[in-house]
């Protein structure tokens, strides 16, 4: 394990126990303290650390060269293309400096007036600009769950499903960062009792409990990456709440796919949390049967044991959690996706995105979408003001979240937060 | 009518008779001379003119302030992002430069040859950063010969086709220039026979003859575009070969579209013809019954008189044309597709492309895709040099064009080039 993950590391920057950033996590996101431009930044407790100030007083002179235009962007992809050995070197350093034991920045109180900002008093922005975003369909639960409720118990899953990480291409325009207010789309529906189409504001708003990794680096067009490099391609990961609106989706999707129901907006935990520091936490996944074609084959653990939950909170009202997942339920790991993305020679390059679908788990209350918690409406869910839930309602706050833990250490990526304001009117 | 598009008008640079750039187009690409970067620029006939030496020496005062550096960028993304008024000025003053009255810069040759390149000395470029890709199905034709193909020859079109501009996103990343070599695809197919999915070169290669719009201007996420304003947000047009992997697009596309069998390449011309210089070509479209819902009603000529044509050209042989078909043929017209695209707030930005979906035609002759020209392989295509294509070969050319014409007033796109090249060994 790299010495960056010991579970028995202390910073000399406070960290409270269930803090999702002790120092064994240093993820990395763009953040802009009050009147100053957006810049990339990293967080250990509550306090956002300026890598920009570190990158200008020379910290990290032994690692980059001429690249310092990287710590002084407004997003973070020319950092990650830095590649994976210096976006390490960096973490590592990172990690050395705010080390209990170390002075150099502890006792340095005019750096650290430049360098540290409370995490109250920053405004966190989108991590990267993405370039293509394609949302996969990996969890065997919800695949299973959406095929039993709308064709045949029997034959829930489609044939393809067990061959190949069933994916389609999504918008990257409109994923957005937490904290953004969505409102709810207006588009064509095919009411069940209607002869022709009507207008109007979506009736079944929906979530999905998904996580992305983002990419770290390009493929040239024509060159597949096989499973065995596919993770040296991967950066990190965060939260990505797909928002879904059901009853366009049903009018619509058939033959091409989501399309309207989908790209009105994502909304994605601000701090990326990179695979070194998810290291202590792969597990295996479910077993694969029948077995997949060669491409698709790996070894060892490539599931991510990552607790994952979505609460409701109505407006004036405190939150109930309405669902408790995992990462570790996806049938189709992140190197399979990846593999299976550009087998055909497709390119990636740094910053894309790549969610998962939808993560429910085998139980009930581990369904990702209130599309499964509600069972298409049948269930609603009971909230603890008392109020129930088919979908969404207006008003409504969406929280995600996500942490890994074990033996007291807890690597945690923050929240997905989203509240959904009414429909404009068209 | 714009001065600019006068058929009158002649230029002092060599235009012959049929050439697709004649002093009333003025299309705007990215070219890079030999040894020097890639910079935005047009063509008059086979000359190509330097924009960003036009710009330093002064030519565009009158019109930009401190926007000098969209002319010197390696895409169009920020010359796009001037502004309708300005794009449409600044072409109205290359058009005043190049006219045959016009000594300031015909007679200057110190200026001309810093300025001017023969179209063979020059590299094209992908003329945007795409952000992000749409492609629509908007042809009937094409819709229901594919559903009378695979479906039902009764009820070729799906329910929802007339009720909406069906569409999809696609990947951006694998968008390409002219003159892009693209490799036969691996992939995984259901063979009819077999019991289990094989992994190999796609048997199924396919081109879709298409054009593209690219827009010029951001909305903000939540803002719908209205019927109205959707032209004020498009630049202009490109030829777009959608490839195809038939075979990989059957096994993965249900539930959730096509994926891999559209991402490995999409070929366009290298040249954006502007929505001005296409002004003349307005025709009515296809009557559209049952009649749409109120936010797709639109006013005026919509669709665009543009001929469009394929040929396969078989290694070391001559091409033949196998398909003439046109850009009017389209029952959802562009302002229509932008508009449905944004309905639900979804956000657009200068750069984006939309693709038409493959224009088919109502004769035989006039489908855009192999798959409706040999209908599914039944009746393969005759090639001059007496060999036969079912679908396309390896080390076949694809070749798309299109232009305008009127009383010997011609607007062109140039071409879309491509070779397929046999399969990597994976």
């Amino acid at each position: 394990m790299s010495k960056v993950n010991d579970p028995s590391l202390k910073s000399w920057i406070e960290v409270k126990k269930d803090s999702d950033f002790p120092i064994q996590n240093i993820p990395f996101g763009i953040f802009s303290p009050k009147d100053k431009s957006p810049r990339p930044g990293t967080i250990i407790g509550n306090t956002v650390i300026d890598l920009s100030v570190l990158a200008e007083d020379g910290y990290f002179d032994d690692i980059i060269n001429e690249e310092y235009d990287a710590f002084f962007a407004s997003s973070l992809n020319d950092f990650i293309a830095l590649g994976k050995e210096k976006n390490s070197l960096i973490r590592d350093k990172i990690s050395e400096l705010f080390r209990d034991e170390s002075e150099v920045i502890r006792d340095d109180e005019k750096l650290k007036s430049r360098l540290l900002y409370n995490q109250s008093e920053v405004d966190m922005h989108m991590p990267v600009e993405v370039g293509d975003y394609t949302d996969f369909y990996s969890s065997i639960e919800h695949a299973t769950n959406v095929g039993t409720m709308f064709r045949d118990p029997d034959n829930a899953l489609f044939p393809n499903w067990k061959s190949l990480p069933v994916g389609y291409h999504g918008r990257a325009s409109s994923i957005v960062v937490s904290g953004t207010d969505i409102h709810r789309p207006n588009g064509q529906t095919m009411p069940a009792d209607a002869e022709k189409p009507v207008f109007g504001p979506c009736r079944l708003f929906d979530f999905e409990l998904e996580m992305a990794f983002i990419t770290r680096k390009s493929n040239k067009l024509g060159n597949p990456i096989k499973l065995e490099d596919a993770e040296d391609y991967i950066f990190g990961m965060v939260i990505f709440n797909d928002l879904s609106a059901r009853d366009i989706q049903k009018w619509e999707y058939v033959p091409l796919g989501p399309f309207l129901a989908k790209n009105f907006g994502s909304v994605i935990s601000p701090w990326i949390v990179t695979l070194d520091a998810l290291e202590p936490f792969r597990v295996e996944g479910p077993k694969q049967e029948p077995e997949v074609l060669p491409y698709l084959k790996f070894k060892g653990k490539r599931n991510f044991d990552i607790k994952l939950e979505v609460a409701l909170k109505p407006e004036n009202n405190d939150e109930t959690i309405v669902s408790k997942s995992n990462h570790k339920y996806l049938y189709w790991n992140i190197a399979q996706q990846l593999t299976h993305q550009t087998v055909n020679g497709c390119n990636i390059n740094p910053g894309d995105m790549y969610a998962s679908g939808t993560i429910s788990g085998p139980t009930k209350d581990s369904y990702g979408s209130m599309l499964e918690l509600s069972w298409a409406g049948k269930n609603p869910i009971k909230l603890n003001d008392g109020s129930e839930r088919k979908f969404v309602n207006d008003n409504d706050t969406i929280i995600m979240r996500g942490y890994c833990e074990s033996n007291g250490h807890r690597i945690g990526f923050g929240e997905s937060v989203c509240k959904v304001l009414p429909a404009k009117k068209y």
